[in-house]
């Protein structure tokens, strides 16, 4: 497999996955391991899209974790979405993660008379799964490239346009999951049910027993009822600054 | 202090406070310790209306916490109000706590033409702290007698009537502190906005350390900037089944 001079590989160290990097451009993090573990509820043989996949990680993860028939994995920028392309191939996904460069607003359409590969078709998809990103435009620091500052600032894809696009791919009881950051909380919560994506299951992450959460990870359902379950947090590190039980397991690094 | 047959004082154990409650009746709960400690950073002056005051837990505990100086305290069922009123005479609260019998649907005043003892001006309120009913009608044990049921459900009293009647008395940057139950967190939020009450700070409380929240504090600030700072968890019980270090202190229990 060829990787350009600035690409690195990195080992996902789950189930031999392999995933391209930029040397020095947007990492994938924690939240997309624990939003992957989060969605692995979604049914085998499910048709899932990945919205803001950048560089594929959460969908390669979630083909192995919860055997999706196919996973639509969308990315907006052109040169992430290559990579993402890349590495499906190197981890031979290609039969299930097909990766569309396209931008999440554009991606629908309504018949099939003018039938596209990289178009979905409304009220089809089972699942959907999406770290996007986290700062409003305007907040945090503004010194990135544009394609890091696309990564993590509302640029092209803002709360509102994933939900609105979300209910519309969503089959009725379709399931959709998300990590943000809890400033964003009521955020979420309002967009998302303006769109009829009904918060389900909610779960706080803390970096340690002694801090104050900085993510959450969400489920909600299409037209689901009124009943949200909090589950108790998920902590990160112990007070030694190893990983918690939970974590490890999630990482797969104990059964 | 004369107290009818069906009816006991209770020592709230905090500044020597005593609360007439029913025998068998609704009784106040940690729920409305933890919202008075919540909104003990109402600042010394401050005029304040607690919304469903029911016996005035609340409204009895906060004149020590914060020294407001006036707390309009609201309780819609007549025979509540009035426990209520005798035990802010037992406490010699009169000056500062004012039980007002009323629906908070009808409280409000637009002018002081028509002055009235028991009526609101628009705007003219620091901070509002209520703990509302927490179920929805319908859902919920249903064989309560009708005052248990009033002051459990949202018979009288919708969170989207609490979001409403609580942005027009509070002035503007006034703040707004509530407790709910946690499967009601997203119809909070959405009600709270809505009436341009912004979350602010929100805090989750957990029986246990192992155990998923049951209960939320919530602080809004009336057309408050976007920004929700969410806090650790807030335990009551420690594995041995006595309470944490926290609780004793909001309890008074230690230093």
């Amino acid at each position: 497999m060829e990787i350009k001079d600035d690409e690195v590989i990195d080992d996902l160290e789950f189930k031999n996955l392999k995933l391209i990097q930029k040397k020095d451009g947007f990492k994938f993090g924690i939240d997309s391991v624990l939003l992957s573990d989060w969605a692995k509820e979604i049914k085998e043989g499910s048709k899932v899209v990945d919205i803001g996949t950048g560089t594929g990680v959460i969908a390669l993860l979630l083909s192995e974790k919860s055997k999706p028939s196919k996973v639509y994995a969308v990315e907006i920028q052109k040169e992430i979405a290559d990579m993402a392309s890349r590495s499906v191939k190197m981890n031979h996904k290609e039969e299930i993660i097909n990766v569309i460069n396209s931008n999440i607003k554009t991606l629908i359409i309504n018949s099939d008379e003018n039938e596209d590969y990289n178009k979905l078709y409304p009220n089809s998809i089972d699942s959907i799964v999406t770290n996007p990103p986290y700062m409003k435009v305007g907040t945090g620091a503004q010194n990135d490239n544009i394609s890091k500052l696309i990564s993590r600032h509302e640029i092209e894809c803002r709360i509102e346009d994933i939900a609105q696009v979300s209910t519309k791919l969503l089959k009725s009881k379709g399931t959709f999951y998300m990590v943000h950051r809890c400033d964003r909380l009521a955020d979420v919560i309002c967009a998302l049910r303006k769109y009829n994506l009904e918060p389900k299951k909610l779960r706080f992450v803390q970096p340690a027993l002694d801090k104050e959460p900085n993510l959450f990870l969400i489920k909600c359902v299409k037209n689901g009822g009124q009943e949200l379950k909090i589950e108790k947090p998920l902590i990160i590190y112990n007070q030694d600054g190893t990983y918690t039980e939970e974590v490890l397991k999630i990482y797969n690094k104990v059964n």
